[in-house]
């Protein structure tokens, strides 16, 4: 299909963590922290942080309520120092789990939010305001990013259908005029089931997700969105 | 806390899959098929397994209808042959999915059935009603299970409540009259959410989950629970 008869989107909404925000430097500090399982913690803590949104969404009712991502966040760190029998006391603990306060953006990041403009630029993060806040600010960002939503406004995590809906809802617009741009596949199916135009940037080469329906488009870096969508 | 002061549990509920039947025979063929990446290959499939029964139910709603652990199981299996990039062919994957039909039961599941009774022991699992029927009959389990209960009836996966409340409503007792038995730990969670008495049986002496109410007990194996019961 040639590219001119896509139809044009109107704003675009981006997961934060690992898609606009390299999570490496987490993993640099894991590292300093625990020589030689720095990556084996970073990848255990991010499976068990992922892992336990989509159980407390799934638990949450009359008994039950959801904890925010700063919460989940440690839980998921507990979890993995036990796992791999890390001698990291609490004073480690907090420091890796401030990390996520000063990730840097990709180097990618700000130039394709500028060539963006002047179509709305928003994120859509599991993660609280409280959180992402503060990554604005270290990336000198606040001038590119024109909106920030959490979960926290529904009350649930992705990829339950009120999440993109809430985009659609704030931003005023038809899902499919909205582009939403993650690394995390499942993240960019959700999207896709919620009637948005999905992109998914696989950096790493990772096989495609089976679950639910594919993405409309597979990138393999944030740059190549300015590309893909100049059509 | 004397074991005489606990109230009496009059039904248990059994998780299927690694709980009663054994899933080695799986890794086993998994490494006769992939030799030398079998274990690799089994972690990878269930993991999606299970990462998938999550994310379709989180996604359900007015565009996306949840599929069965059947199709699920599939589509597991199909992305962790891509992710380690084996040349396992369609006949090969058939082999494998099949092996759920006839997996062994533990060494001590019969005993422990058998020994609970008269008491109500019933299945509650992520499995189809026809893909655990088989497992009975292969393990001559039939006297031994008084009812066998699918998330099907409430089209939804563990951990949501109304699985658990499906079985506090089929039994006609209170949750906390039920034992609810289970070796993942986040299913003895999400039952002791809904106020079922929760039984985690951890085999390998895994760190305990930290996103919910922890299980009211914690086993080493199934055998254990006739004794933690008697009291």
């Amino acid at each position: 299909m040639p590219r001119t008869s896509r139809k044009p989107l109107d704003a675009f909404v981006f997961d934060a963590y690992g898609t606009l925000f390299d999570v490496h430097s987490v993993t640099a500090l894991a590292e300093t922290l625990a020589p030689g399982r720095g990556a084996e913690l970073a990848r255990t803590w991010r499976a068990k942080q992922l892992e336990y949104t989509w159980l407390q969404s799934l638990m949450a009712g009359d008994g039950f309520a959801r904890e925010d991502f700063t919460r989940v966040t440690a839980e998921a760190l507990d979890y993995a120092v036990a796992a791999l029998v890390l001698p990291l006391d609490e004073a480690d603990r907090a420091r890796l789990a401030a990390a996520y306060l000063t990730l840097d953006a990709f180097p990618e990041t700000r130039a394709t939010l500028a060539a963006l403009a002047p179509r709305p630029r928003w994120i859509l993060s599991n993660g609280t305001v409280a959180g992402l806040a503060p990554l604005l600010r270290h990336n000198d960002m606040e001038a590119l990013v024109d909106g920030v939503l959490s979960v926290d406004a529904v009350g649930v995590y992705k990829p339950a259908p009120q999440v993109y809906a809430l985009a659609a809802e704030r931003l005023r617009l038809p899902p499919a005029r909205i582009g939403f741009v993650s690394s995390n596949c499942w993240d960019a199916i959700g999207a896709k089931a919620c009637g948005l135009t999905s992109f998914w940037i696989n950096r790493t080469g990772a096989p495609i997700d089976r679950h639910g329906p594919w993405p409309d488009h597979v990138l393999g870096s944030l740059g190549e969105l300015v590309v893909a969508v100049s059509g």
